[in-house]
């Protein structure tokens, strides 16, 4: 109903955001408001309020397709490890993960599929500790 | 048993590139054999044999994370529509496919995303063709 | 005021895409209309009814730093030779057009700079022929 | 008049090198010098001695196209750097840089653009920690 | 001793552009005459005058370089194509130029090798038309 | 014989790794252990006992090939260092290393050259360190 005007974009994606990216979409949209806040909210409205908002492709689906490209450009690992978390977050299991970026071997070559491999290889093990220190807590 | 032996590579491959790629993929081969025949049988091999084969990602998601790195990469548009139709090939529909392609405006820009979008045009376009053809001949 | 809502973001970016672009832009909002007409209204609304319309930077500047990514890039020549047209629309020069393609050979080696002098020349060919055409029917 | 000698390819471009890059293109001369001296010489000689020197562009639009293109290319941030200090010298406000960035968005994605902003935010920082402390001392 | 100023670096560069590049290289600098006749210049000066004329590294090695570079990069197929041409000109056999091509499956991925294995087939057989005529006018 | 077989092809592919890539490459096997050793084995099958064993073109030439195209596509910068060893390991001198690189500039631009440069400068001082421990120890 309102969702064409500003406000219910803003929103919508800042949810979407949230559910997707966690705590590493919240760090960048923090990082930017000193120095570019409109972009800040053009990657809420746009990528997250009218992209990741839309019918048609499941959230599972959509985070294999970006692990999938960002892997192959190879030229955005902070952004790759974002989402390598967000495909966690939205149901991916580790090894449908490693599996999406091993096939970019044929795609992007070798060292493109290696360094993603080794930026899961970190998002993985800071999880590993995340989780441990909470069972820790809960124990 | 013997999955890991040259043969079954070869044979497994085979048979995973004409499930995938169907058509397209055999013109590939054919058009590689006067010029580097052993590339046609890592292709085979390796992509096809090695990794399509392996457990753990269905086709469906397999294909979605090409059609997304050829879309991102955007320098082998040929190679694209083998894909998206390979995509069809293992059931995606074509909106799921649009959607991966529209995605990618995000993270590789809008003019790898526009580029991919005609692609897909050309490839459903191709396959309305084959399948009224069919249909007429079949009636 | 109502800046914010969708209809003056679209009706924004219409308007700043055929000041921009002129027939070459919307020729590729006709292009989608069958495949991705959402994806139409994105280029509309975020690229030129966001980005384009900010103040801060004018129009020219702006087609330089487009021709610049676009020439550098080399994957997306059709979108070049729109953004050569269009910065003849808002006062480049051909020769400002050509010097910021050929520095390009800096950053982005000699292939890419050449690439995108030939798909200049073609648009100024173009071009000419056009005007003399329009010159013609005017006499 | 003697313009099209060696000497004066290098010299024009050593007085370009300082004006546009200062500081920072003559650590990059610098460094080369043990390992490639003569790479030294035809960054001199090429980019700066040829291409910036050319008239028919002016510097801050040649800076626009610069860090336009190395923020699209997105494997230069070292560059990309020095070359948004290159612009704040030749006279681009901070303002002005960040629109160019963030239009990259629509060209090379949004973790291109991403990328591009922080690289400016470290250079504003350290440029704004310099400026106080040059006024501190002048106090 | 002269080698230094203008004229010398544009003559050894012709010398070394007309033995490298052949014909393809001659038509690429008459086409740049119209619209950038100073880049047709830089091409002759920079890349041929400078670099290709260095000692330290032999021109079949060269063009190995260049021919896996522009297969890796996979957006200049036109100049692949002449570099291709230049490899057979100073000596690498098609069969050592498709295994160079072949390789960058590894490191750019397979369509990028397929792209440039299907350019390297064009020319190999224009080339065989070629000598096929040329004989028969011997004949 | 055997050569087609499962077994030869690692055997003969981790053979080759290790003239080829020495400590580097055991080291990149090694990190892949538990995140993907299915990986790891690809590596050492495929790059390896695939593509680097074949006759036809020499190692040298091989590593001519990669260093140019690792230094040409720029986002793998680790694997270029890895394959900067690999040259010298195969016979490439520091200075044909060098000039491989510098070439770069024509064909990726000057950016792309200086990262390659900057990765071959520390990949030599940290050989000679080696080296000159070595001799130390050896007196």
């Amino acid at each position: 109903m309102t969702q064409n005007n500003h406000d219910s974009r803003f929103e919508r994606g800042k949810r979407a955001l949230a559910e997707i990216d966690g705590e590493g979409g919240e760090k960048v949209i923090a990082a930017l408001a000193d120095i570019a806040p409109d972009f800040a909210r053009y990657i809420i409205e746009f990528p997250f309020g009218d992209i990741y908002c839309r019918e048609g492709l499941g959230l599972r689906e959509r985070e294999i397709a970006t692990i999938a490209a960002l892997t192959a450009l190879g030229n955005a690992i902070p952004q790759l490890k974002v989402h390598i978390e967000a495909g966690l977050n939205v149901g991916l299991t580790r090894d449908e993960i490693t599996e999406v970026i091993m096939q970019m071997a044929v795609y992007a070559g070798f060292p493109a599929a290696l360094n993603g491999l080794f930026a899961a290889k970190e998002v993985f093990a800071h999880r590993s500790e995340a989780e441990a220190l909470g069972q820790e807590r809960a124990a």
